[in-house]
Parts: structure tokens; sequence; C-alpha cells
């Protein structure tokens, strides 16, 4: 049961798709502090707290605060209260199901037994918000009530599911010819390569670079060719520049967010200065979504939506106050005060978050400050694209996945979780993450697998893409200046063909999977308390993981290891798979194993009365025979 | 057995304390490449790689790439390379046990399996090098080889294994007092009290604050009346102040660094502008020596060395370049290249590797540019401590650890682990370092318990403050703005009550088993390793511990976990501890083990044969009784 509650005049965010009429009062169990703007809650001893989708830490939430407030965040450690994404869905395991989805655009704080270990305390910036509270028998039947609420999650291509190489950047053709190649000839499949900001002409939105790409629909085609397809990025910064017509554009019709003073607001990233189209506004969400239709026609059909918390290198504005007060200054004179509020201020001119109150949205017809509005904008640039294309191409999925997010965004596209980092706890939290970003109806999702920033080493790679096997986005991707970190560069060439050619032999069930957590507005990828609700010991399980109704993966994430424990809440079968075609079976008794498995080993554990299908693998999906050619049974 | 072999003309470091006459040759099983300046070894799959004291990552350090550079890093991240140490030794546990040491002051590279899984390739800057090789039937004969080889290890006084209480800073007599008051009332025992920076008049060595601390020797005499001994943080930099004794003597006397014209060199730490003691001539290290007597005589009888790397904010000469290209910048014409050349010029300021090539020192007589030396400036300056303690307080033990080292510093004090964070990762990496540091010497050795950075929560420290409860220095100690991190001020009064009661109930074990390493130049914290050198899966774990030669422990190390699995190579009884008085007893079989820990609950386990002395707890080690009140038996 969904109940809906209203305090204050919220703003509607849009992303619900089923009014519910208010109730009176307060929820039952919540305690509701309308002039300390809290929303608390008392937490037993034994409850687990889900949700929240992308953030830092374990699936259990609890002991840590998290605050929704878009940030182009690169540092993804423990700490950290705010990553890209605000979905503020909870769901409370006790001994019954609570959820509860605080659904404002503005900044909301969670403290999860932060301050003390058994409160729950919500805070939000302004107290205008809808309230939605789920009562439900299980966990799956609260995300399947709240999913309902909040509307289909966006299904991708089927060629989406295959493997993708990513890198900042594949700078031109030769490049991106000689990734496509190298997996080739090391018999390793590919579905996809991304084209980082260096594809376009100086950063600028909907262009190409002439000199590193000079003929993309021909290059596009021949790519299509080899099975690959090209996806390009897209940032939200439109660059200042005058000739370039979709700044012109914007300018004249008024599209861009303006500053206090009603002038077009001015920050800088990648391009330099910078306009920021109001995706707020449906006609500027139908211009710029359009203009997708650039790529389209070239035979481009997939998208990532980039720097749309948004991020902000600089505001002009901060930027002359900053240089101005570099002026003068002298290092004969100054004393270590002076230097740290020096250093400070220019550190400071990176994503500062006051720069958010000084720009403005038309909202609904309502001027509003970007900062009460701030988690919708990543929502509403990937909407704006997710609409064209059901303009455009109605007949056809486009791939699409954003940065920012806000729930509802997952309609129209799915997540990538930003740019995390080559380290082993990485590689945990990219699984960690999954489930709770399943809950709040993302299900296409993924880490960039090897970690963005820092370097990768071979084992780590390894490893992660065993433990993402099943992870719906499968992308390797890595940082300018970091250690090159495609596949085919290490030396292990047979356990990285082995191990992609698994993913591509899985994925019909991988698909089927999906489809199903779409279509029934179920998890994909689950806690182990979602399969057994009452095992005490299933529900404290961290680093175990359900995929859909068939398959436990208990994935390998310590370097050095060469096996870890495993908890089984049932018998089941263990697959310890070296290749599609080589594997262990046994049979496993409930309760605690060590089971070893070696870098070159994956650890599946299939369900009693299940069965897994593997298809012959096949260098990309256009490939690929979905017919099953080997099926490993574990019978009643 | 140890073998010496001589590269080039090595500086001599002063490591070492026993003479070895050079070998011939190169070291069996090991490839010497002059030109390429690197020694190689090719590892075998199982071989384990120990040593390198304080860095990042696992015991077994096999990889990742260390570099031996010692370094402000205030992010210990899985991706650094350096951190404030360099401690040369490795120890390769194969079919048989391999240990070298890579004697040279300046910049080494450890790849161990970074570049290629299976490849040592240690490359030096300079190949100049003392290389020790140690030949051993198993690791704790190779260790007690090669820490003959570097001297004995440090003996702190015995109330330095009570529980001791920092924070940058504790401002005033009156929050010291507070603190002390709070632990007292609370029923928590409590040794000693740090003093960080702020103690001091403007950051000056050697002085005490007389608005703060108005009679230090009065106050000092009070708190030593509770129980309690005060510790002063002394940093590496004399703040350049005309009339300021330090600075004025030091100058006059030639004994800070010159710049390439032979000035005194200026940098900047948290004084502003300061010199650099020149602490490899033996005079100045007489000279700064004798300057801790000033402390001394008012009462203090602990200290810890920091900023000893040295930590350099900026060098005068760079911010002067900088401040330069700073002026005339407009925001208007500035690109987003020249916008970002800006904000990495300021940021490159702090601590940057260049600036060390800029200054000097007279090392045995030579003048030598502080780079080829610079790993040695820590340990010189904690020498300097050591040897005016051994003159002029020849009968007592004092406290004494640092921040900097490199082997040979062990001699002369302890080691704490730096700024780390308060995040769970950093739990387990302080734990992970104990043997890592134990190998090479340094057995006074503890991390900031709680953290230093970030904000801790009520959960971390109680899980920190249980599994360092065997790390001989025991202190929480966390930086200005986070979370005030002392026990008392969170809630669960009684579950910290009985944590710090029962360290005390164990120092005596500790202390026992401590000066047994001490020695007998071996083990305090080992890996299981080191007592079962032939089961395979001990030789795995990498989060179980041996302290001393009766207990094994097994920390609990995530958030929300409520037990672990736990690997017994052999028969133990586990103790599962709430209180000294509190605990179950159970007799396990070898093998693999789930146990359950609740936050209150601490996992020991005794070894067959072996038994656990237990204390009366006490508030400080001045009022305890070192006769065992309860001995906890597992006889054979």
């Amino acid at each position: 049961m969904i109940q809906r509650f209203v305090f204050g005049n919220p703003i509607d965010t849009e992303a619900v798709v089923k009014t519910i009429a208010p109730s009176e009062g307060a929820p039952e169990g919540w305690e509701i502090d309308e002039a300390g703007r809290q929303i608390k809650r008392n937490l037993n001893a034994s409850d687990i707290v889900y949700g929240l989708g992308e953030t830092v830490r374990g699936l259990n939430k609890r002991g840590w605060q998290y605050i929704s407030n878009n940030t182009d965040e690169p540092h993804h450690t423990e700490d950290r209260r705010s990553l890209y994404a605000s979905q503020n869905f909870l769901l409370i395991l006790g001994d019954s199901t609570h959820g509860i989805f605080v659904d404002t655009p503005g900044r909301v704080t969670f403290d999860i037994g932060y301050t003390k270990p058994d409160d729950l305390v919500i805070t939000l910036d302004d107290f205008d918000v809808n309230l939605y509270v789920v009562e439900a028998g299980d966990p799956a039947e609260a995300v399947r009530e709240f999913r309902q609420l909040i509307g289909k999650s966006y299904i991708p291509p089927r060629w989406a599911f295959g493997f993708g190489q990513s890198r900042w950047s594949y700078m031109n053709e030769a490049e991106v010819r000689d990734v496509v190649k190298s997996y080739r000839e090391a018999g390793m499949p590919i579905d996809s390569v991304y084209l980082d900001i260096d594809y376009m002409d100086s950063y600028k939105d909907f262009t190409v670079s002439e000199e590193r790409f000079p003929d993309l629909a021909g290059f596009t085609k021949e790519m299509r060719g080899e099975g690959v397809h090209l996806v390009p990025i897209i940032d939200a910064g439109v660059k200042m520049e005058n000739g370039y017509d979709v700044c012109d554009e914007g300018k004249a019709k008024g599209y861009f967010c303006k500053d206090e003073n009603g002038e077009d607001f001015v920050g800088a990233v990648w391009p330099g200065k910078v306009h920021f189209p109001d995706f707020l506004k449906p006609e500027v969400r139908e211009w710029f979504g359009s203009l997708y239709g650039r790529l389209l026609d070239l035979g481009i059909d997939g998208f990532w939506n980039d720097m749309n918390e948004p991020a902000l290198f600089y505001s002009q504005k901060r930027l002359k106050e900053v240089l101005g007060s570099l002026q003068g200054l002298d290092a004969d004179t100054m004393d270590i005060d002076s230097f740290f509020a020096m250093a400070e201020r220019v550190g400071s001119l990176f994503n500062n978050k006051e720069d958010y109150k000084s720009f403005y949205h038309t909202y609904h017809g309502q001027k509003i400050r970007h900062d009460k509005v701030h988690n919708l904008y990543g929502f509403n640039m990937t909407r704006a694209a997710g609409e064209a294309f059901a303009r455009m191409a109605p007949d056809k999925r486009i791939l699409l996945f954003s940065r920012a997010s806000y729930i509802g965004m997952h309609r129209y596209g799915g997540v990538w979780t930003g740019d995390n980092s080559s380290w082993w706890s990485h590689l945990l939290l990219s699984m960690q993450q999954q489930p709770a970003l399943n809950m709040c109806g993302f299900l296409f999702a993924g880490s960039d697998i090897g970690g963005f920033n820092c370097d990768v080493t071979e084992d780590l790679l390894i490893r992660w893409l065993e433990a993402d096997l099943f992870t719906p986005l499968y992308r390797n991707h890595s940082a300018k200046g970091t250690r090159r970190q495609e596949a085919y560069q290490f030396g292990s060439q047979e356990t990285f063909r082995n191990i992609l050619n698994l993913r591509y032999a899985l994925i019909p069930y991988i698909y089927h999977a999906f489809m199903k957590a779409q279509q029934e507005d179920g998890m994909y990828i689950s806690p182990l308390s979602f399969g057994f609700p009452h095992d005490a010991r299933a529900r404290q399980v961290e680093d175990q993981f359900l995929i859909g109704e068939a398959l436990m993966i208990a994935p390998v994430y310590t370097q050095n290891a060469t096996g870890r424990y495993v908890y089984l809440p049932e018998r089941m079968k263990l697959l310890r798979m070296r290749a599609v075609d080589d594997y262990d079976e046994e049979v496993l008794e409930p309760g605690d194993t060590y089971v070893p498995a070696a870098l070159n080993e994956v650890l599946i554990f299939l369900r009693q009365g299940k069965s897994l299908p593997l298809s012959e693998p096949a260098e990309s999906t256009s490939a690929l025979d979905w017919n099953a050619s080997r099926v490993i049974r574990f019978d009643d």
C-alpha cells in the first residue's frame, strides 16, 4: 500500500506517474517536525535500511549521512555525502517492510544512524514535499509498489548488453579502428566503442571534429559492419561562440538559464565558457532533444549524457572575483593564513555549490533559483533526449544513460556511476550500488569496469570483469593519463577472452531476467534478503547478489585472494566457471563455505529447480545465436 | 644468512649496525641490471611478498607499485605509491624465504607484479646501493636475521601502552582538563593527552603559548597527579623570526639547509616561513636534540615528531614565481586551458617534489642535494631527539615517535602512520600495516584510531578500538573540523568503557610480548604465515593476526557486520569478549568458521597450551597491578 502526504507547497518533480490523493495527518511510524523540517523514525537494532541508489558504502545504509545534492564528485571515498545522483527512496527491512520516497527537487539530508545509531532523520532545506510511504509484506512487494508509482524503467537496445570499450578519449578514427581490431584479433567480443569529449569540434555539443572524424556517417557504417556501435558523449553546457548555431539559437530563443539580471548565465566546463540550457522548460527539451537527431542521422544510436549535475568548473562571476583577489599578492609579505586563503579561493572555483544560487530556471511558468530544483537538471536533460527519440525514432531503441539523475529519469535512460577509481574497494562498491539503483527504477546501470581514475592492475581488471559479469551496462572506461585499460593490453589473454565470451554466452539469461524485472517492476540484481527475507544471516550478507530468479553470485573482490567465503541460504549448485565450456559443478549444502576461486574463475550459484542457458559466444551481439547451446540444470 | 652486495658508491645511511664484508658478483636468484638501474626477480605464482612497512594495500604487496619517497600524503587511498616513510625491506615467502634490503637514501620504485604479475622489479634513481640479501628457512628466521643487522628496536615507557587521546588541537589547559575529567567520569582509563601544534607560541618549536598554557610545568604536574602524561608535538621546520632564539642560533651557527646560493633555504609550513635544520650533521642533531630538554625540564616525557618528510606547503622561490604568474590574469580573456594551468600552478605549491632539488645538506662532510638523501630526514630528526634523551635522561624511557622514517630510525623511536581517514577501509589498513612495520624494526607503532581526517561514526570507533586492542601505540586522534571523536562523546558508554578497560587488563600480556619481540628480534604482530608457514590457506589470510605466542585475533572491519569468517589453522579456544569479566569461551576445531561478534564483542583466539593473563583494569597504567587477577587457559 502506498500513501501520499503533502507538506508545504511541493514543486512537482514529475517523478511519479500515478496520482494518489493525499492522506491527512502524518504517516504511521514516522514523526513529522515541520518547524525543524524533519521526518524521523526510530530504527530497531536489527532493521536494515536499503536504498538511495548511487551512493558510497554498503547495501545497508545505516551508519552514515547522505545528502541528495547532485555533485560532480570524482572522489568516491567513504566520507562523501553526495555523488552525482539524487534517488530519495529508502526501504526499511524490519519485522515488516517500510518504504519512503521523499519527492522534492532540493537538497535533502538522510541521517541514517549517523548522529545516533537508532535514529533515522531526514532533513529538507525547504519543507515542501510530496512524501510517499509504502507498507508491504516483503521487500520485493515494496519495490514493486514503488516502481508502479514511478513508472516503467527504460529499456536499451539488445546490443547495449554487449561489452563496451571506452577511454577519455579515443582521439580519432584510427584509434577507434585499432581498438576494434585489437579486440577482434584477441578473439574477445565487443559491441560498442565510446567517444568521449574529443570527438567534438572544440567540445561543442552536436558537432564532430572534421579533423578527427572527417566522415562520421561513413565511419559509423564501417564500424557497424564490424558489429560495433559508436556511442558519443553529450555534455550539458553549450559553448559560447558566435556562429555556433546551437549557441546562437539558444540565445535568440531565450533557452538558457539566466543570472539574477536576466542575462544568460555564464559558467565554464570543457569548452570554456558555456550557457546551460533550461531543460526544465518543455520547449527547451524539445529543441535540445531534436539536436540529437543530427547524430542519429549519421547512424549513431547510442549516447551518454555527462556533466549534467551540472558540473561547473567555475562561474564567470566568481572567477572575476577570485582573479581580482590575486592581484598584487606579494610572496615576501604574505603570511601563512593569507597563503591558505589564496589557495582555498582558487580551489573553491571548482563546482562551488554557492554558484547554484546565482542562476535561474523557468519551471511550470515560475522563475525559480537553480538550487531549489538542482537535482532535476540531469533528469530533464536525459528526458529531453528520451522524449526526442520517441518522436524521431519511435520504432527503434536508442542507448541512453546519464551521469546525474533523479527518480523519474529511469523512464528515459539508464545511469553509469561516474568517475570511480581503479581501487579494489570500488569493485565491491560497483556491485553494492546496483540493487539500490534497481529499487529506484534504474535497471540499466553499471560502473566503469576497471575504474576510471588511477592506474588499473591486470588482476583488478580481471576480477572486475568477473564481478560485473551480469551487470546490464558492461563497459570498461578509463581516464586520460591513466594506464591503458583495454583487456588486450595485458598478458592473461586467455582469461580475458574466456570472461568476455562467457558474458556473451550469458546475454540471453541477462536479457530475459532484465526484461522480466522491467515488465514486472521487480529487481534484476538484489540483496539476498529479497530472496530469503526471513533468513537472518542472509539479510546480513553484503557481498553476494541474486541475479534474476535462477542465480546467486559471489564475486571475489580482494587483491591476491584465491577464494572467498560464501553463505548459502539453501542448497545450491556451485558453478566454478573458467570458460563457457570449462567449469566445475558441485552441489553445496546450506550454510557457510570457503570456496576456492583462482584469478580465472567465476563463482556462480544455480538455485534448485532452475537452469542456466548458455549460448555459443559470438564476436558481437549481432552475431549471437540466442538459442542456448548448453543448459546447466539443478533439478529438484 | 645475510650477504651484502655493493653497487656504485652508496651513501652510508647508518641504517645498519653490523659491518658485513661485501660479496662479489650478484645475489643468487636476483638479476642486477646496472645500466637500467634495476634489481629483478621472477616470482612464482604462489609467492607472497611482505614488507615495505607503512604503505597502502594488504599484507601481500603483490599487484602494485610502491615508491620510497617520503611524502606528506593525507590521502591513503589504494592508488598512492608513497606515504610518509621509506622502509625498503621485502620478504618473499615461497618454497624458501628470501629477504632484501635496498639501503639507499634516494627514491626507489618497487614494482611488485604491477607491470607484469610475475616480475618483481626494483628501480633506483641512482644505482649506488648497499644491497642486503637474506636467505632463511622460514619468515621468522629471516626477520630475526635482518633485525640483527639493523639493531634493536626502540622501547617506550610502560605508560605509552596505555590509552592516549589526541586532537588537532586541545587549545588550552581547560580543554585538556575537560578531556581527562570526561574520561575519568565515564570510567574509561587514559594515560596520555597529546598536544598538537597549537600549544606552541606561533608554532615555534620548543616554545609554549603563555596564553594557552601559562604554566606548563605546573599543568604537567597536575596532570601527572591524574595519571596522565602530556605529549607535545615537535615539527621539523623552525620559524623564521628575529629574536626567536632557536632561529637566531641556527642561522648564526649555519645549522640550516642551504639553497643553491648558500643562503638558508626558505620554505613554509604551519608557522609560515621556516628554515629546515640539517639533521644529517651530528652537531645539528646534538643542538636540536638538546632543545627537547626545555620541555623535559617542564616535566614532559613524551614527544611526537611531525612534518619531517619534510612537509613543505610551499618554497618561497616557487611562491614568488606562481604569484607572479597570476598577475594581470583577466577572466574575460582567459581560456579554459589557461584556467586549468592557473589552478594547477597554485595547487602544485603544496609539497612539490621539485622543491626537494632546491636545497642542500652537508652529510659526512659533503654537500649533497636534498632529494639524494630525502628519505633520511625524518630518521635523523628523531635520532637527534633519541640521542639527546640518552644523554639528558639516561635512566628514563622517553616516549618518542615520528611520522617520517627510514629503517634505522626504529632504534630511536616508533612511528604512527600519519593522517589516515575515518574510513572502514583504513581500520583494516591500520592492522595490515603493523606486521610490515614489525619486519622493518618498528615495533612501537599505531594508527590514528577512529581516523584522523573525515567524520567518524560510533560503530567505526568501537570496531577500531577493538581491532587495535593489541596495537602498542593505542591513540585516538582526529583533525580540526571533524566530528569530535573522544570515546565519551558517544551513546554506547558501557561498550567504550569495557573495551578500554579490557585494553588495560591486557597490557601485561602486550608488554611482555612486545619486550620478547624486542629482545629476540622477533615479530610482535605477525601474519598467520609466521606461525604456520606450511599451511597454504594460512598464508593467504590477510585479516587475522598473531599477537605474541599465545594469541590470534580476527577483527571485524566492515560496517553493520555482526560477525565474520575466521580460518583456524589449528584447534584454538575462542574468547568472545564483551568485558574483562564477561566473555564466552568455546573450543573451535581447525578450519573455517563463521563467528558471530556483536558490536560490543571482540574475538580473541587462544592457542593450545597457552594462557592469557588478565589484570584488574585501572584508570591509568600507574595504578595498574601487573599481576594477573585472572588467567584464561587452553590446556593441551
